[in-house]
């Protein structure tokens, strides 16, 4: 098993940071706009990708748990075959005025090409969380920085 | 042992790829401004790093392989604790129009909440490299976004 690791430093509270990872508004506000369901513990969300006006994918994820202004889990339950199974954590604390956000992506079964891709988005996409708090405005799919040659990523 | 693991596509040749990590001016252009030393095989690197124009520290590297146009392999040698003695790694190939990076930084000890930075701030160089290729202009330190609370990260 092996996991992919971030960690930024946000001008921000925790509880601010806990409530971009917990609304539909605010996940919706960083990390892609078509994102539909409830993001407090017990939840499933959606989050669904496009490129060029075209839905490319996305990923359902059930709120395994959520709590206020320290932690939040997710489990995908449908997506690539690669993320089936895997879980994403953030973990918040405060240091001055700044929410450190401690993410992962945990249980990759291999570190397969895709997670190599996947390692590099989220870092893009963690860019875009801190870009909105701290500027008010992120950069969502369809509007993140592509990173890739092969398209839409 | 845990790794860092990132993958960009850059419109460009994997040659004009292997020349931006094998050069003092191509590294320069993309990771830190301030970089000594021989990118070939056999060669030594130094990295330094600056905030508000005073050094804060950086890497020595020893350049174990270099292959034209397919992979470059450092060893740490000196520089924080949790990086010396670890191995980083670029693997190029070609698609189409694209140069394809695959990135490695090896042999962490821990996962520690460090490697958790790092790993973020390698994706960011690694869109500098990126953008120094397509666009001519790349943000290496002293420009590079910071993205932590802690001063010059």
């Amino acid at each position: 098993m092996v996991d992919i690791l971030h960690r930024v430093g946000i001008k921000s509270s925790v509880g601010q940071v806990y409530e971009a990872l917990t609304t539909r508004a605010g996940l919706a506000a960083w990390w892609t706009r078509n994102t539909q369901g409830e993001g407090q513990k017990g939840g499933s969300i959606a989050f669904r990708f496009s490129a060029a006006g075209v839905e490319i994918g996305g990923f359902d994820m059930r709120v395994l748990e959520a709590v206020p202004a320290q932690h939040v889990l997710w489990q995908v339950t449908d997506g690539p075959e690669e993320w089936i199974g895997t879980r994403i954590r953030f973990d918040l604390k405060q240091s001055g005025a700044h929410a450190i956000v401690l993410f992962q992506h945990q249980g990759w079964k291999a570190p397969v090409e895709f997670m190599h891709h996947c390692s590099t988005k989220w870092a893009v996409y963690l860019m875009s969380l801190k870009s909105l708090l701290e500027t008010g405005k992120g950069t969502p799919n369809p509007d993140d920085p592509h990173i890739s040659g092969d398209g839409a990523d």
